[in-house]
Order: C-alpha cells, then structure tokens, then sequence
C-alpha cells in the first residue's frame, strides 16, 4: 500500500509541494475524490468541447440516445441538475437539431427527450473522444482497479441518502 | 458485482429514474466520480460551515496546521485553486486569527502560513465532525472497500499528467 503513495520516495522525493501528501488533506478521501473529479471532468470537457458539447449537454444527448425516453424531470434528478438547467440543456441540443422533444406515450402532458439520427452520429464520435480520455485518466490503474472503482462508486451512487446534497 | 448496481432489482426496481443506471452514463467513471464528489462535498460543506469555514479555507487551514509550514505558491499548486483565491482564503483565516503569515525561514522574502493556537483549535473540531460526516457518505462500503477507494485515488493523484487541467 505505501508504494502507491504519491509521496513515497520511490516516485517522488517528498519535498516542494510533494510533502503536502503527507499531511490529513492527502489522506482524506473526499478530497482525493475531489481531485479526481477536477482531472477527469477537465479531460472529458477536452474532449466533449471538440464536438461543440459541454460535459452537462453530452450527458444529457447520452441519455437522449439511450432509447429510455427520459422526460425532463428525470433527467433533473439523474444528473442533479436544476430543472431550469435542463430545459436550458434540451434547448441547446434541440436548436442544433441533435435531439428532439416528444410527447410521452404514457401521459402525453408530458415531453420526453430522444435523439436525431444527427444526434446519435454526434453522440458516437463523441463518446469515442470521451473513452480515450478516460483511458488516459485512468491509465495508472490496471484493469482490475478500474473495475473495482467503478463498482465501489455505483455503490456509492446506490447508497441510501446518496440523492441528498 | 451485479447486486451491487444501483438499478438491482432487488435494491430498487429500475423504474422511474432509476431505470436511467442502465444507460451508458451510469456506467461512466468520470461520471460517477463526479457524483460521488458531489455527495461528499455537499456534507463536508455542511460539516465545516458549523464552524464558519468552507471546504476550501478548511484544507488551507488543515495544511497550516500540518507543520509543513506551505507556502501560497505550495497551497495553490496542491489544492489546483488560483494564486489569488489562496490569497483570499489566508487573508480570512488570518482576519479570524486562525492562521498566520511567517517568513520562511530558508528564504525570507517568501511567507508561509502557520496555524495559531485557535486555529489548531477550530481545525481540531472541524476535523471530527467532517470524519462523521465522511463515515455517514461512505457508510455503504466495508472497510477493505473504503481502503481500497482511497488507495485507487492517491494512485491517479500521483499519477504523471493528474496536475494537468
């Protein structure tokens, strides 16, 4: 465990800032998951950026395509999102003519978000540009810590009280 | 690892929002980092605002009182904020006396920050009520979990390329 420390000796002298891992903040998970966060959200937002998409916007066209028909109050709620945000998000997507608002079979008061043909070719290539990101973000770890990661963080997701906040 | 997915059958019916884990963004890292970070910010944030901090003037504080004596330039590249953000969170840390600006003693024309005696006192406090807060967001992970998770993050902090962005 200790040679995966970012300031062990082996990979880094723990001097200039380096030292600072050693201190309660580079121990303190939330902040790790902070870190993290800022590096994969600024590589996705590289490579998203390419295709004229934020983050926000490629989230939402990735579930515009996804073929579950989400309307505008689930998006909100997956992607924690204000609603006043989302609609803002839609418009966008919508005046590019990448997705489209429907009527919802079910109660047709209320509008669902598909994609365009353009929207689901926009959405690949993007996504592609979104996976090689990732796998540089994430090239330090071996398939087996990506795996655990990513279940560990569904967990996560899952857990009671994960929606507030 | 399928009865850990937050669209299991048996945790939650994958209806409604819920159905939306199944879609390709549920299944994104960057994704979930970013929900994870979103949920553990929003109850560190709670935690360190009894004390009339913010997550950030609480790291500046935390390293403060380290003893590793960082100086702004140290600060800023660690905690990945601004120069003149840094400026501002010492200047209010040190208008409620809980740090102070001391020249660095290898090189006098630097200033590092210090913790006074309330500092460690805040700090202290602060401390303990953002690890009940970290215990109750991380509660649905076992302890190997939980070690593994913090272990995989300092992994991709030290990572070459994680101070980019």
């Amino acid at each position: 465990m200790r040679n995966t420390s970012p300031s062990s000796p082996a990979a880094r002298p723990a001097e200039g800032v380096d030292r600072l891992w050693g201190t309660s903040v580079g121990e303190d998970t939330a902040f790790l998951l902070a870190r993290a966060n800022a590096i994969t959200l600024a590589a996705a937002s590289a490579a998203v950026g390419e295709f004229g998409l934020k983050v926000r916007s490629y989230s939402v066209l990735a579930l515009a395509v996804s073929g579950e028909r989400p309307n505008q109050r689930e998006l909100s709620e997956f992607l924690r999102l204000d609603p006043s945000q989302i609609v803002a998000l839609i418009d966008e997507l919508e005046k590019r003519g990448l997705v489209r608002r429907e009527p919802d079979a079910g109660d047709r008061r209320v509008n669902v978000v598909v994609a365009t043909d353009e929207g689901r070719e926009v959405y690949a290539r993007a996504r592609e540009a979104t996976e090689r990101a990732e796998a540089q973000c994430f090239s330090a770890l071996d398939v087996e810590d990506r795996d655990r990661l990513k279940t560990i963080l569904r967990t996560l997701a899952a857990a009671p009280g994960a929606s507030a906040g």
